[in-house]
């Protein structure tokens, strides 16, 4: 039997020489032979007579067909190992030797990829560092996101965070299709809410977290994201997989960059989303995301407004807390969904809410209230059933999302 | 009736005010719904009432569905309308936009994408500025890849290389799976080389451009591509979808780094492959790398190695041409598949053949002169038939890999 994806994306001991990864190939298709094709054309590549004076350097750099296993269905399961010294510790390396050119021609899917805990960059801050710095301990931490982003001046980011910093919200984020446009700077975004979050801090001794959007190209970018942290911004966010995985592992390796990095799966439907091809989500949002330094990674609840498959959730989940990256789960979330997220993950996670909180129906304060007043219900062992809930924020939002 | 895709990928006038982008929806799945969805969803957000007061300055930013075809399988084909004013120029903000959040719950394929002519960035060199480079006009460019290149030293390049040279070849690229690795980094492998070439510019007073693999992380890359030119080097070559976009743009902004960058297609598959998921080769290797700058576009050859579509290759080498871009059809291009490429390129393009050269029975000398021999065959109107064509490099040639 084959072990779950969550076992079988488990990292390999650090120093490991290997890196391993699970292909499946469809019905139909030679599993035995592409397995070869890959283990040999992504590292060897062709291995012509004329090249038998130099077998032994070709040799140390060969990948192997480790296991084959037949499937129920007619599918293959193959584990290839690839040798660790084929690459430079670079994500970018790493995807073009395990699937680059093959993917252009092989019907094949990673299901799962096993890298030794030394291969790429560990979190800087992960939950245990933004907890620290929020000084947040034994609760979930509250997420908002500034909705609708787009015709949302800075004058009008500041006037949400104002009534959500009221509320005692942990964290903020801009909406990943908000770039650096004129109409709303990037910077003057962070002007605006600085002082807001100061006033927090000053009055509450708690500070907020707001993860600015980057954009831009790569070099742009990371002078955007040093520019906003020399100006006093406590974290950012980065579509990574629209931005390239190198994007992230620059600005994680830039000590000017000292600051919380929330990694938004944008764009990871286009590699994970079909049934046969592409990568699991697990590995693209989990494994790829936890080895190339991200703080906290957005996927989709299982349970939200996304058709998303808890065997995904799971597994990206499990790869995510194996470096202690916060997991996010978001997309759909409101008062009512937190008893189940809690029943899932405990307190160890990030509640993300964007209309969840933004549309409430009296406002960004109490969308906020809603969520804490859900939490100690829930840590009370209270029902969150909309009979049993008084009157007030969380009797509100589950008048209009239900659940409980 | 749909149009062919080259001919639903074109351009859209520069200063368009939209970009549009044709999607898929299988068969089974609400069309019009779903193209509503991602026309509200990935622009203006959610539209409750509470927003009714920013309705102007949400408005400005919303996306239109244009037009709603049902396909004879029942699928439907909508084309969306995003305004362009909701993107800050960038590839990254482009793919967020189109295809982001999306791409995590529904089922779509981005057939088509139309930008305007002055979205992004323009190749600064593209075919025409390899030829003058190059100095060489009205005949296809010859281009080779070290292979195989894990194992093979800096020195190990330069053998190969001389014998390349010696023979006339035009340009040569590293293997794209060999990162920065410390039995052959990338600074050593190209001062090994550069004096081969300067040695034949100073002999045939033609220069040969060599175009050297980046890796690392986005800032990393860019330093070492700046090194590299800075030591003279003459071209790059970037896996563009495994480090990103975001990295290729970074590069060709950078005026401390003005040489021509090759753009490489692993892991185009892991985007493109599936039917009905992600997004056409022509979009990815066609628009989105001529928009995003690169100066020439590797790709597979419908008749190659691989199994690629002539429609995919088709929609790619409009996309490319339509910017000057220099395609570079390629997996399994040898000697004997002269004829049938030029049949379809004419002499505009550039041949790119890995073991179609390296393989030659006679060496790589012979593996080039094999080339040049089809060329003139060819460009005499002789036939390139093995019966036809007396001993030597080319009759060798098609003794091996056939065609003609």
């Amino acid at each position: 039997m084959m072990p779950a994806e969550d076992e079988r994306s488990r990292d390999l001991p650090a120093g490991h020489s290997w890196i391993e990864v699970d292909y499946r190939f469809p019905p139909g298709a030679d599993g035995a032979r592409q397995a070869q094709m890959l283990a040999v054309g992504q590292t060897a590549g062709s291995w012509d007579a004329r090249h038998s004076h130099r077998e032994k350097e070709l040799r140390s750099h060969l990948g192997e067909v480790r296991s084959l296993a037949l499937q129920e269905d007619g599918g293959t399961v193959a584990t290839i190992a690839f040798p660790r010294g084929n690459l430079d510790g670079s994500m970018g390396a790493l995807l073009t030797m395990i699937f680059g050119k093959y993917s252009l021609g092989g019907v094949a899917r990673i299901l799962a990829l096993r890298l030794p805990a030394d291969y790429g960059l560990q979190p800087r801050f992960g939950l245990p560092g933004l907890r620290q710095r929020l000084d947040v301990h034994g609760r979930p931490l509250i997420m908002a996101i500034f909705k609708p982003a787009l015709g949302l001046d800075a004058a009008g980011h500041a006037e949400i965070l104002a009534q959500a910093a009221m509320a005692g919200l942990d964290i903020i984020k801009d909406d990943e299709i908000l770039p650096d446009l004129a109409e709303a700077p990037v910077l003057e975004r962070w002007r605006a809410c600085a002082p807001i979050i100061e006033a927090r801090r000053d009055r509450s001794g708690r500070d907020l977290l707001y993860a600015v959007n980057l954009s831009g190209d790569a070099r742009s970018l990371q002078e955007q994201a040093r520019r906003l942290v020399a100006e006093g911004a406590n974290a950012l966010l980065l579509n990574v997989l629209t931005y390239g995985f190198a994007v992230l592992e620059a600005l994680v390796r830039d000590p000017e960059v000292a600051v919380p990095i929330f990694a938004h799966p944008a764009f990871a439907g286009a590699l994970c989303g079909a049934p046969e091809h592409g990568l699991a989500y697990g590995v693209v949002l989990g494994t790829l995301m936890a080895h190339a330094g991200a703080d906290a990674v957005l996927y989709p609840a299982h349970y939200g407004s996304l058709p998303f498959s808890a065997a995904d959730e799971t597994a990206i989940v499990a790869a995510l807390r194996a470096r202690a990256v916060a997991p996010v789960p978001s997309a759909g979330v409101h008062p009512g969904t937190l008893a189940q997220i809690l029943g899932d993950y405990g307190c160890e996670v990030i509640l993300n809410a964007g209309t969840g909180i933004m549309d409430h129906p009296d406002g960004i304060g109490p969308g906020v209230l809603a969520f804490f007043e859900a939490w100690e219900r829930w840590q009370q062992g209270e029902s969150l059933r909309l009979e049993a809930v008084p009157p007030g924020p969380l009797h509100r939002a589950l008048e209009k999302w239900g659940g409980g």
